[in-house]
This record gives structure tokens, C-alpha cells and sequence, in this order.
């Protein structure tokens, strides 16, 4: 396909909320449509974007708004452009939204509790509500859900499968995409690209 | 020009040699070819990319890195990007190359004498001459000229245009523009976007 329109896919939500299986299993959707397609998430943007950078208020906003500063060079080149970072401060997103613009905000919703009692499988999440791990963002550091998303997804009532089904059907809405149904089959496997990790210093380490 | 191959021409040479001159004057001759193009340069690198970096190797090689990554990103998209940093140490150049594969290497040279002498309006490299401010590559930084580049422009005995015309040439011998003859009319103005700035510290903060 060329020629294709860009845009940038934002998903936000907790860690664990689901936000790297749906953007990894929509990144195939859209492989397999043939289009251009980069995803910006984890180890990636670690490595290569946000290296020195910590877990103040301003050292995650920096981290943001370089991942945003990336995808809006590429979505302006017509990549279809999928980001998951936590990206807990909404007027961040606001600001990487007026850059990019054709940017599709996907709320990735699930609670604490749920995240706490059943998707927390390093125990990280035990951790930070035990005070023995710092800058958790939902626990001990703020999570400003979006008020205005293009799109939630709520991963305590919908599989992945419908999760996906519902990004796919926004994204043909918005003209971005001509077919919503999925085409990928098989089993749609978590890389783990975005596993959580704690730092040396007792941070936990995901996209922020 | 849709599905254009992709490549970056990476400028490498001392501050002053006329690296961000010829890759301007290029970004508009790509974009009078209806070509996607990027160009990855001073302020919007510092601004978006490098800031906190400072003038330690390390922090050089960060900062290249991180132009590399992202211009990696683009020309695997097919964009058509333009870099111009100092880039003083061949070692990292050659990461980047190697990562980005279609990658042309061109090395704007000028004489420290020549830049000291006739190009130094904001007497930058005689305030380093003298030791009144640190870090300044080609003074009391190395730069490790290319050892093989695609090309090599002297700016001491070419016009800007005579190294333009180089550069078409050599992207039009590597297949990735087809006319080389340059298209675009009328004064090429050095928009002043990489000039060279020294910070509060006594460094000077152009691209590295």
C-alpha cells in the first residue's frame, strides 16, 4: 500500500493493563495489510531514546515527548505508528496529540486491584503498595486516565481478541484502515518487549 | 514519488566546514523531486532528542546514536533523511552505517586554519584557540575524519553549488534519485538552524 495516510495508535493505561499484547497483536493486523508500520514500546525506545533519563515528573515527560517527536516524524511520512508507553500525565498526551494530530488515543483501562491481584506476576505491584519499590505509577505516582480518548478498551470484561476488534473497527471509522476485520491467525504471543523490570535503585523500569 | 527507496546522507565535518549549508541546499532539491525527506539538524536534534547531554565521548556518542536510530527508522520507511552533526569519532559513524546500511557518508572538509581564520564570525574557534572555551572538536576534541567515505566535498575550493552538484551526483550513481541535475533556483539560504551556539557552561553546542 503506498502512499498510506499516517497515524500514530497512543495506547496509555497501567502497567499490566494490556497495552503491549493489544499494540503488538495490532501491529501484526497492520503488517499484514501490507502497510508501513513501526512500534515505538519497551526495550526499543530504552536502548535507543530515553537512556540517562529517570522517573521525575520531568524526566517521564521528556521521555514522552521524544517518543511523540519520533512518531510524528514518522506518522508525517505516512507510517502507521504504534506507541504504548504508560504516558501517565494527560497534558503530555495532549501535547504529542496537537503534534501528530491524525493520533488515536486508546485508553487501556483495568484496576489496580485487578492488576495487583491477578496480573502481577514479578509481584511488583505488591511491592510498590509495600512501599518496597518507589515511582509505580498508580500506586505512589499519579495516573491521569485520558477524559476524552478516541477509544477504551476495558481488559477486565473484553479478551485481547475483542480488544483488537474494537482498534480495528476505530481505526476503518477513521478511514485509517479500509478492512476491520482481523486477518492474523493463530496464536498472538506476548513478546515481552514490554515486561516490567526493577532498576538498581528499586525503580520499576516499564515505558512510564 | 510513492515506495521510494529510502537512505540517509550523513554530513560529517568540523563546525563551520559547511555541512548543514549542502545538506540544505539537498533537502530542497529532494523536496523539488516530490521526494518524502527529512533532515535531523541542530536545534530540533538538542531540542527534541539530546537534551541533557552534555561534551563527554559518551555523551557524543549517545547523541549520534540516537540521530542514527531515528534516522534508521525513517529510511526503512523510505524517507529520504539528512543528518548533519559534527559526528567527530569514526567508530560511531560506522555503528550508524552498519545500522543503517543505506547510508552515504559524505565528509565536508575544511581546514582548521581555513575555519579559524576566514569562518568564524562568532570567534568560536579562536576563543578555543586561546583556551577560553573547552570541548571544541578540531581544537581540544578529535575529530577522526573518514577514512572511506562515498564522497568527499572541500568546501576550501568549492562553491556550495559545486558540492551539491557532488552530492546529486553520487546519490544518482547510487540509484537514489534519478536525475542529478539540480532543479531548485534562486538564493539557497543557510537558515542559520545549525549555527554554533556556546552554552552557560563555555562549550559549544552545535551538533557534535
Amino acid at each position: 500500500m503506498s502512499d498510506q495516510r499516517g497515524f500514530t495508535v497512543w495506547f496509555t493505561g497501567l502497567s499490566g493493563s494490556g497495552k503491549s499484547t493489544i499494540a503488538e497483536m495490532l501491529y501484526h493486523e497492520l503488517n499484514a495489510r501490507h502497510m508501513k508500520v513501526e512500534i515505538l514500546d519497551g526495550d526499543i525506545v530504552r536502548q535507543n531514546l530515553s537512556k540517562g533519563l529517570g522517573f521525575s515528573k520531568e524526566d517521564r515527560d521528556t521521555n514522552i515527548l521524544r517518543i511523540g517527536f519520533v512518531a510524528e516524524l514518522l506518522t508525517r511520512n505516512g507510517v502507521a505508528t504504534i506507541c504504548c508507553p504508560i504516558s501517565p500525565y494527560k497534558a503530555t498526551r495532549d501535547a504529542v496529540r496537537a503534534q501528530i494530530r491524525a493520533f488515536v488515543e486508546v485508553y487501556v483501562h483495568a484496576t489496580l486491584e485487578e492488576l495487583a491481584n491477578n496480573r502481577d506476576p514479578k509481584g511488583l505491584y505488591k511491592k510498590a503498595i509495600a512501599g518496597e519499590i518507589t515511582g509505580f505509577t498508580g500506586v505512589d505516582d499519579p495516573y491521569e486516565a485520558p477524559e476524552d480518548p478516541e477509544l477504551v478498551v476495558d481488559t477486565m470484561v473484553e479478551t485481547p481478541e475483542e480488544s483488537l476488534a474494537k482498534v480495528l473497527a476505530k481505526l476503518a471509522e477513521l478511514r485509517y484502515i479500509e478492512d476491520a476485520m482481523p486477518i492474523v491467525e493463530g496464536p498472538k504471543v506476548h513478546s515481552g518487549l514490554t515486561d516490567l523490570r526493577v532498576t538498581d535503585a528499586g525503580h520499576v523500569a516499564e515505558g512510564r
